[in-house]
């Protein structure tokens, strides 16, 4: 085990590959490694990159990915699929495409499709995006469909979120229709040099400016509350974070160092403000109770005989017992 | 308390609106009634509607409700906003819309938004269908905005889920952008009076296709697993349920009958082969755990004190425990 560790630390590719593969399957080995490796975590650039389908999120996240390793930075991305079955292929050919990047040794592309429910697969993502942290990727790009609850989760998961849109993709703007506007960090236009892109513009700017006398702090669950803004508020020495909108065309790469530098600036940003070490902390204190409640209900089956369990789910199913009553005579079982 | 109790069985629509809010805000009150009312659920069809922003999902949840009054049926409606700030207001317009049906002493209205969690949304909305059902009314449906997990718990709550598409939203289908179109029991297209309609539904007829060699089945955590198909098993006789595609106009009530038909006939097919008591019983199974998990989160919390706790959380932010041995140590204090 410590020599997996410290074949990680220095920046095996073979020996990172089987954890990952041990991580997602939630083997007593790759959790022995995330607790050795949790003391190397913390370095990293977490940065989440969501949009519809259409909106060419694949490419623009490859393009991001090679202008960071111009700067000789180590970039892991982390795709995430949580769709179903029908889309399947769809998504392969996006992976297909990300093997541009697959000769540099800099950059390490990890797939993770949904096996079980969607709050497994967030948690999963989140010890993976750790494993990259530890293992000194400068910055881990976590990319996603973007659908609600999901693209949520990740942005609690990432320092800086990006929401992906491009033009055309009818009246709407879709990370309006999908309830995931809110979430952006940096607003990125794609595919700039189709016709409609003014009017795309124009919507999220006015969206922007309707949430304008808003304000959106982070609390320390990492939940984030809309409170109205103090008067006098918005001067230049403001610590508030207005979405910045970026164009790009990720087909020629136009666009995409003005992006990473807002990618950057939303970095110094979160350091100046505190708001650096206040998602991370969200992130820990959310996944340690996420395994907390695993952990307090694995000793909860343990200590209840299986058969005393499924007769009172029984009785439930009979509506002899509300789930209510069902629960606390359970849980005078365990004591 | 049981004056309350009785005027809902009695129909009192008062004392149903009172309850309805005690359970949206948590209330012990609230806990209380439900238990006593649980025993005169699962009589009620739980229908799910869902489908994108522009599909004119809350026209068809109107006339269905509408359609359904003919027959002396009453008919709960719980229009479930998951959506940000940002689109409040277009909801809300719906929501004024639905006031036609207002008049009506057979029909119910309840909108619930997302307050917390979009977890907690599902819980609640759970917890509001079982206080309609307890209350006697034949159907209730539940209309969500279509956008991904909210979507997967809801049709985990209904028996019979709807999935609306509409002509003419872009090149693609709605459902199958938003990872939905495998929770559809009935497949509806929306506003067929419109261009387009048939290559929608060409679209569509070939996903179901795509899906036929797949069989989908629920285990008893109510998962729909994806399973080859037994060879030979798709004779009359199979117990399989391929998604019908209903055309309807919901601004004149065009095909509504048919939709209706419709959902008979999945009601029916689901009592046949016992996969109404398989999903309700699914659904109960995991109502109780998550009641459980919560109980046990609760008795934790107040078994190791506050100040310990968070000395612990402050030692994963200084990255000198893990958050697994967080966990170990915690549960070692309660003990």
């Amino acid at each position: 085990m410590t020599s997996t560790i410290q074949s990680i630390l220095d920046g095996n590719r073979l020996a990172l590959s089987r954890l990952l593969t041990q991580v997602e399957n939630n083997t007593p080995e790759g959790r022995e490694a995330l607790a050795a490796l949790f003391p190397y975590t913390g370095h990293a650039h977490l940065i989440g990159v969501t949009g519809a389908p259409g909106t060419g999120k694949s490419s623009l996240v490859n393009q991001f990915a090679l202008h960071l390793r111009k700067d000789d930075k180590r970039v892991a991305i982390v795709a995430v699929d949580p769709s179903s079955p029908f889309t399947g292929g769809a998504v392969l050919g996006d992976r297909v495409r990300m093997r541009d990047l697959a000769g540099d040794n800099g950059i390490f592309i990890r797939s993770m499709a949904a096996r079980g429910s969607l709050g497994g697969l967030a948690a999963t993502t989140a010890q993976v995006v750790q494993v990259f942290d530890a293992a000194g990727f400068d910055a881990v790009l976590i990319e996603t469909v973007g659908a609600g609850q999901s693209e949520v989760d990740i942005a609690r998961l990432a320092h800086t979120t990006l929401v992906i849109e491009a033009p055309g993709l009818g009246d709407e703007i879709q990370a309006i229709k999908a309830g995931i506007l809110e979430i952006a960090d940096i607003l990125v236009i794609n595919k700039a040099d189709r016709p409609g892109v003014e009017s795309t513009e124009r919507a999220l700017r006015s969206m922007l400016e309707l949430a304008h006398p808003l304000r959106q702090v982070w609390n320390h669950h990492g939940r984030r509350y809309v409170v109205d803004a103090p008067p006098g508020n918005d001067g230049s020495d403001s610590p508030l974070w207005v979405p910045p909108i970026c164009k790009t065309i990720a087909t020629d790469g136009s666009g995409i160092p003005e992006l990473a530098e807002a990618v950057a600036r939303h970095a110094a940003h979160l350091r100046q403000s505190g708001d650096w070490v206040n998602r991370e902390r969200a992130r820990l204190r959310s996944e340690t109770e996420t395994l907390l409640q695993e952990r307090l209900m694995q000793n909860f089956r343990q200590d209840v005989p299986e058969q005393a369990y499924h007769q009172v789910l029984e009785q439930i199913f009979q509506r002899r017992l509300s789930p209510w009553e069902a629960v606390e005579i359970l849980l005078k079982r365990q004591k």
